[in-house]
Order: C-alpha cells, then structure tokens, then sequence
C-alpha cells in the first residue's frame, strides 16, 4: 500500500441553497478542490463520490456519471457510494484506497446531499431510510428519537444533563463564527439551547444539526504526484471504516458505537498512534448527544465523561483537544453526503494552517458515522 | 495488483418475488456464494454491494450496513455503490481492487434490486432517475424512449430490421430454458416479437427486459487463499470501467457506447488480448438493439454490423461467439443492481464447465453498462 496525500480542498456555501441544483454544488466543489491542488480536469484519473439518497433528496440516480460528465472527467472510471450521512467519508476511504492499492495516481473524492427541495417526501422521512426500515422505520421511528433514546440512556447512566448537551450546541456555533462556508453564524447560549423546542426529549432543537444542501471535494495523489504538485501535502496517515447492527436494538449496548470504536482501532493501529497524539477532531455531532458519544467511543475520555469534559470547556477552541473547529454539523450544516469530505477539509486546513480557529496541529482526525452507528468511518491526518 | 479469484457464486431465483423482501433476497444470494467457496462468514473481510435505488424501489438506504448486518458480518467494512444498472458491475470491480490492493484477502461482492414492490412510483419512473433528470428526465425521456431512439438510427444507417433484432430475444429465451435461476422458461418465436406490442417504436414489449427482483453474489480472494481454499478458481484477467456523457444529445455518435469502448480498451489491455480471443461473453441486453450495439463497441463485430451477425446464428449457443447463454437481462431478468454480478455467475460456470449452456470456454467476459452508457464495466475471466 502506498502513501496517500490530499493537495487540494474545495467546497461550496453549506446552506437553504434555493437556487442551486445538486449538480452545480458537486461540480463547484470540485473545481475549487481542482484548482487549490493546482492541476486540471484531465489531470483527475478516478472520481469517488457520497450521497446518501439522490433518488429520494433530488430524483437522480447514476450520480457519479452525471457529475464526472457535467465536470467534464469524461470517460473516467466514477463511483457513487452510499452509507448513508457516512457517504462522504466512504468515498474519501475508497479514493484513498484506490491511490494506495497503485491502480491509480491522482482521484477526487467528493460527497453532495441537496435536502431542501422536496416533492413527495418530507427530509426526515427520508432519512429514517438510513435506519433499519423493517425493525425501526416500521414502527415511526427517525433519528431524533433513536438518538433521544441514547441521550436519555446516557443521563440516567452517567448523569449527563441538558445543559452538558446544550455547552456542544454552544461551542460548534461559536467555532462556526470564523467558517465563511457554515450554514449558521449566530452565536447562542446554554439558554437559547435549553429554550428551544423539544423535537424528541431531551432533543430540543438547537441540539440537532441542521437540512442543508452543500458539496465538498479533495484531491487525493500518490507520494511520487505529492512531491511533484505540493508543497504542503497532507498525509493520510489510517483509515478505518467499520459496520455494526443497523437498529438499536441489536446491539450489547445502545451507548456505544461499536462502529466507531473498531474503525478508530484500525485507523490508530495504522497511524501507530493512540487517542492521546490527536491533537484537533471532527467528530459526527449529528445530535449533541453524538459528539459525547463520539469524545468517548473515540477514546478521548472515559465512557461516561464526555459531558463533564465539554461542560469544562476541553473540547473549545484552546482546550485540552479541539473538536469541531469547523461548527460541526451542528453549526457548519450537515448536506449528508458532503459531511465526511467537509469533515477532512477542515483536518487539512489545520494541518496547512489555514483553518478559521487554528490550532498549529500536527495530527488530526475525523469521525464520520452513518444512521445511528450501522457504519462509521475514521481517518487521521498528519502534516 | 495482486491476482484476483473467484470462488463462490451464489444467486436468488429471478423473478416477481412478491413474498420476498430486498434483504432476505441479498441474504440469500450472500450465504450461497458463502457455501459455494466453501467459507464461513467470520471468514468475510469487506463486502462491496450494488443497488441503483434502495430509496426510491425499497425505501431503504444504508444498505451496505444492513446486509452486513443481517448476513452475520458485524463490524466488517461494508460498501455501498451505485451506477444505475451497471451497480453490480462497479461493486465487483471494486471488491476486485480491494483484494487486488493487499487491503484485504477474502471479499464478497453482491448486488440485489427489488422493483416489484411500489408505493408512489412507477417502475419506468424511477428508472429513469438513471438518465439525466435536468436534459432527458425533464421531457418525459425514459429508458424505452431513449433505445427506441437509438435502435431506429441502427436501422436507418446500417439496414437493421425489427426480425434482427427479435432474433436476439428469441436468442436469449432459448438460453434461459437450461437457467434455473431464470424468470422467464418460454421459448418465443420472431413472430411473437414482432406481434408483440410497441412500447416505443421501433421497441416492442418483447424487445425489453422485464423488472425484477434478485440477487447474487460471489466471493473473491486473492492468489494465495485461492491456492488454498479452491480447486476451481476463475482468475479476473481485466477489469474496466469507464463513463460517459449521461445523455444522448451530448455524444458525437449515440450508436457508440463511448464507455463501453474504453471500459473494454481497458480490460484488454490489462488481460493481453484482444476481442478474437473471448469465447463467450455475457453483454447488457436491457432492449435487444442494446446487444446489437454491445457486440459492435466490444469489438466482436464491426459497427453495423450485429443484426446480420445475430440473425446468422453467431452469437447462439454453438455459434461463433456465444452470447448471453444464461438468458441474458432479457429472459434471465434484470433486477437491475444485481446484473452485473449475475453476469458474472455465469462467466465463472461457463469456465467451471457448469453452465446450463457448456461452451467448455476457457476465456470469458463480461459487459454491464448504467443508463443509456453513461457508465460501463468489462470484466474478462480465465480458468
């Protein structure tokens, strides 16, 4: 397996983008990647590309042939993948995948999601279909109350509180402030948070990620193509990506992502690091309660503790270990398939040293987790 | 790039499974070629799926985490991809890398379709969500519609007729007699084609393949678990996989499959031979014009040349260059996410000396395109 670097990030506005087609958001992000690694369309050799549901979201199928047309890749091998709000950070894996094996040199990897146009079918419908339609979408269940049973579980447990949930809220807003591409830049308090509606006790609704459409993309290359395009490469150093029991109810323990945890094994015995080298994450705070979740499946701190530990302010821009310097998809927005690329975009910043609330961090990692945790993906960087 | 194998196959009945659900079905499929290698499912290291719309004909996305799920693979990194009806086709060229990669040692490559179970939309509806929605979709084109545009050209400019073109159906009906998997065990005759009604002319019901619902699988390892788990391996030779315009008014010549051209290029290439060499091969006869153009891209005939060649008898069983000896899409069925690997199923029993139709070949190839050509995949297989 050969080493793999990004070279170049692109994406568009996450936002209610009315007048945009999925298309033209896929098509902008990656000509913005193209020309911040500084090569050309025929350069690009193999596309990857995440959406969760083209069909439901934007009635269009056969995605990764209508995008590499319209960026004018023609005749290039193009893969659509789907696992569902994991989607991009999939396609991110197997682009890397793809560099390392030698089949070839240069691939795009990108994720688009348009969610605010709609006919027949109402978003959060649509995205019950990532959850296991035969054991918990038959029953009316959608993802605000399969998380609310988790946040419920996890105070009762640990004695995690609203107010703990609500300090995630608060945070990605405030980091979102110096990302000109979130959907939201309005800073808000535990008590806006605690305030807000109860969409599923105890998620009220500025503990949810927002409907956003969006597109992101990054240039993957080979070592040889690294040396030779770039100055500030950034490496992929693991990757791991893991599936676990689809439906809560299945699994040993509701509170832990069991995809996630072997995916950040795989990727930490790969980069030959522990938790303890991370030094900025990305993690999926699909809910508030996720990036808990996420701070401990992860291994950042013990089961139990991630609560108390973002109450303290660890989790800030400036604490112990940033997360979600980018808003998160709390604050930056969550267009589904774009979320994992958004995610590694935000990594590569850090390590150039471009990011909007930067760190100087010289190893970074980013969590990407379909459905309620049937898949997770887990990728390190490193300058 | 490591040398590839195929070991197992395993598929549903294909058919109107109206017991059955999309799950149960991949399921299915996956156990057989489980059996078939002789492994057990702890054995399984990644699985690449294929499905062109688990939303749209299922209502059920995150499919990859589902059927690892449901299938005993827990935790195993399971991918999702999608190409419209050459899904199955790009899941196995992509397990195909994997392997070939070092990335893992034993996959499992599936693809699965349930199109007869419908709410709100229409078969030929979501179908056509594989055609562009912005240049074809938005005037009514659908698949029919598209064919029937490009089978009148063929006809115009080479002197194709109708009866050639039914030769190809009868052709395929006649193969799927000794397919037990087949949905369709009636011998037709050119007459009943020709009789049968127009459904976008010159494309007649019979000149269609049917919806419907299936899967199959197949399980590939590399050279060295080959060596060790099987006695009968059917090597990969050449894998490619190109795309095209999505829509037809964007091509210099919509009588060329440009993808299957390159897709074709590719495997060659990588195989070392060339279009002489293939001894039968299984191409995508979504509408029997679809064969005609197939023969002519894969370099078997000259353009203009496949209604002559066809109506001739050289592409049926005992004829120069056998061609789909299983029933092909036409009369095997063509749940559509799973024809690529279908199509595989029957290169390795064709190499096993299994098949229904024995050609006692030692080269065979494989050919499944999405849409109207917007994406192509060609496998070639030798014992």
């Amino acid at each position: 397996m050969r080493k793999v670097a990004i070279i170049g990030v692109g994406m568009t506005k996450f936002g209610a983008l009315w007048d945009r087609d999925m298309t033209s958001l896929a098509v902008e992000a990656g000509v913005k990647a193209i020309r911040d690694a500084g090569i050309h369309q025929k350069d690009v050799e193999v596309l990857y590309g995440g959406t969760m549901s083209g069909g439901l979201f934007a009635n269009q199928e056969h995605l990764a042939s209508k995008i590499s047309d319209y960026s004018g890749f023609k005749n290039i091998p193009s893969v659509r993948v789907e696992a569902a709000c994991a989607s991009g950070g999939v396609a991110l894996r197997q682009a890397y995948l793809d560099i390392a094996s030698g089949a070839h040199d240069i691939a795009i990897a990108g994720g688009v999601e348009k969610m605010t146009d709609l006919g027949n079918y109402s978003v959060t419908k649509i995205l019950s279909t990532a959850a296991d339609t035969d054991s918990e979408g038959i029953f009316g269940a959608t993802f605000p109350g399969l998380y609310a049973m988790m946040a419920r579980l996890h105070m009762h447990k640990y004695g995690t509180t609203e107010e703990q949930m609500a300090a995630v809220a608060v945070k990605n807003h405030k980091n979102a402030l110096t990302n000109k591409y979130a959907q939201f830049h309005k800073q808000i308090s535990i008590q806006d948070v605690l305030n807000s509606p109860y969409i599923s006790d105890p998620i009220k609704l500025l503990d949810a990620s927002p409907i956003t459409d969006g597109a992101a993309a990054v240039v993957l290359v080979s070592e040889e193509k690294a040396k030779e395009l770039c100055d500030t490469p950034v490496w992929i150093a693991g990757s791991g990506h893991a599936t676990d029991s689809i439906s809560l109810h299945d699994r040993e323990d509701i509170l832990t992502l069991k995809a996630t945890v072997e995916a950040a094994k795989r990727a930490y015995l790969q980069a030959k690091i522990t938790p303890k080298d991370i030094q900025v994450a990305e993690v999926h705070d699909c809910f508030t309660i996720s990036e808990l979740l996420a701070l401990e499946d992860l291994g950042f701190v013990e089961k139990g503790q991630a609560g108390k530990f973002t109450e303290d302010g660890q989790t800030e821009f400036g604490g112990k270990i940033p997360i979600n310097t980018s808003g998160g998809l709390k604050a930056k927005g969550h267009p589904v398939g774009a979320s994992g690329i958004a995610q590694a975009i935000e990594a590569v910043k850090q390590l150039r040293g471009e990011a909007g609330n930067n760190t100087g961090a010289e190893t970074a990692l980013t969590h990407n987790v379909g459905g309620s945790g049937g898949t997770a993906v887990v990728h390190i960087f490193r300058r």
